[in-house]
């Protein structure tokens, strides 16, 4: 760490004052590249690009070479832990994901196992650690996986869903076997990044791309409650001293203060949210990232950058009682996007943040 | 409405002191009724069962005479207005709505008039009117229109969409332009729940399907700013006196302050929201409507009465400063949803909901 030649997001998310609000962009390394679609053509189709150390880490350095960002972020999915598991993850693009063999039983939930991250999802970690020598200190790694909720959503439903009938049906006739699922996936999760960790991953992110889909109730009982166990396990682990966690549930606006209690450091906001009520109602306990409409992102270079100056003014000046802000978008960026605009949106968050750290 | 059997829907709306929770159904007459799909497939297809009266009258009341629910809502569909505007809406199940002649072009806006209610509409006002007289006073009749902002998003975008990254991109990109086509919207709406009123319904819904879409400030400047004047119309309105009108953004358990400041009268919540936390928030100057999770409904009756029972005690008692509930899902009734689930729900909410109105 003491190596890092830009360690500003870092010590952002340690709520260290800084001299700029570092920013990185969710899904930097993606479709709207030309070098990643090239990359990608090369690896023939998605996993294989996940599964190969070197090519997933040629994507990851991709927008760090081209833009200049504070934080790469490992190249993967978030479904690898279901995939290793032995679910057989298919991910077609313009499917989306879909599993071969999705969880339909009890005696489904039975045979889980909890993946050996070192044996089964080495190469997870031996991309961490090629990208680790690739960025040589440049800039910090993030590791990351999806939430319990989120991984045990697409396993039940065997893919995405709109209405989530079966694991909410789940959740609803038997819970005791929802939380059965939910607690190996966790269990599974806090192996993961923990490995994670020791490959070389500087900060944790955990995604909880459907947790939004849950009542206020639920959310705190199926989602939270494990997101917790994960935030607990990181932060009670010594190897894991020091590395910042990040909690993200899209479509969790409603829930920030809940969130924020259970000791993460980090919030990812979505960009419906209002940064400036999150600011008050949490900004003092946890560092707030985000979050700007993505779809602005393919628009025009004036409008991404009139849309970022209103994201760090809606934060505003970075007093001492708050943690800070780290920007990035409130989803991921789409293929849609614009590389153009995303130089437009670095250069202007690294250009023009410095007024709000006075 | 003197002659009204049942008005506890009505008294509830205006927060008068009621003897239970009253409860109607969104999407009550709907796909998981096997009444309905057998008109359905009498009618042939889905618009033409929403512009003949008699058979739109037919649903209406199928769900009334089955579960003697408190409230019936005009069976039409939320894309009449643009429909009428020239746009032709074709509804085929299981794919959505899909326009023929979608909005590409400022000309396209331009080109746009605000359809006459009676002329254009007139199969909705006839529908009204067949309804009103098969109910013959057994329960109010409500009806609907979608928000501006949700049929802008479908006329921009030509269907249903995930990133509305065209109805943004105009947003973002000519608001002049999004503020033109909302306002000719706005004031058909206007027009058209106007009619509505005069045709013979006696409440009002506006469902803004997509606004939870938008950031916080977007939301206020692109939705709910029209559906203030929406609000302010009725409300202004001498021939509309005293029909009341409730605004329902899913996802938009963020705004319900901003919301109640319109002066609606009630608010629907979807199920994501927490219905203590908004009584606390906003239920001393609107009364709440909804919010159990519609994926309920496909269990089991046990579940569905617990759950029931779980939101009236979320709501809790009754005082006097609460403007009070009225039992709803938080989204639409879906085709999976059992009959007899139905008949539970009902059972529940009417008989049990007493000991919460003491």
């Amino acid at each position: 760490m003491k190596n890092l030649k830009n360690d500003l997001y870092l010590r952002a998310l340690r709520g260290e004052k800084v001299e700029r609000t570092p920013i990185w962009v969710m899904r930097q390394a993606g479709r709207y590249l030309p070098e990643y679609r090239a990359t990608r053509k090369q690896a023939g189709d998605f996993l294989t690009l996940c599964k190969t150390p070197e090519l997933a880490c040629e994507v990851t350095m991709q927008p760090i070479d081209r833009f200049g960002l504070d934080a790469a972020i490992l190249f993967s999915d978030i479904l690898t832990i279901p995939d290793a598991m032995g679910l057989e993850l298919v991910l077609e693009e313009g499917i989306g994901p879909v599993f071969n063999k999705p969880i339909r039983s009890q005696g489904d939930i039975d045979a889980l196992g909890v993946p050996d991250a070192e044996q089964d999802l080495g190469y997870v970690m031996n991309a961490i650690r090629v990208i680790r020598g690739a960025l040589d200190g440049r800039v910090p790694l993030i590791g990351f996986t999806g939430s319990p909720w989120t991984l045990a959503s697409y396993m039940v439903e065997g893919s995405g869903s709109k209405e989530f009938r079966r694991i909410k049906g789940l959740m609803f006739e038997s819970p005791e076997s929802a939380h059965q699922l939910l607690q190996i996936v966790t269990d599974s999760v806090i192996q993961y990044l923990k490995a994670q960790v020791a490959a070389g991953a500087q900060s944790l992110m955990v995604f909880d791309t459907w947790g939004g889909m849950l009542s206020t109730q639920n959310y705190q009982t199926f989602s939270l409650a494990y997101m917790q166990q994960i935030v607990s396990a990181i932060k009670n682990d010594e190897a894991c001293n020091g590395v910042p966690i990040v909690l993200f549930t899209k479509g969790g606006g409603q829930w920030l203060e809940s969130m924020a209690d259970t000791g993460c450091d980090g919030l990812g906001l979505d960009w419906t949210v209002d940064i400036s009520s999150a600011k008050q109602r949490v900004g003092d306990r946890v560092v707030l990232q985000g979050n700007m409409d993505p779809v602005v992102m393919n628009t025009s270079q004036q409008q991404v950058a009139d849309h970022a100056l209103e994201v760090l003014h809606g934060y505003g000046q970075h007093q001492a009682q708050d943690k800070g802000h780290i920007f990035n978008l409130g989803h991921g960026i789409q293929p849609f996007a614009k590389p153009e605009n995303m130089q437009a949106l670095v250069e202007t968050v690294q250009q023009q943040s410095g007024q709000f750290h006075e």
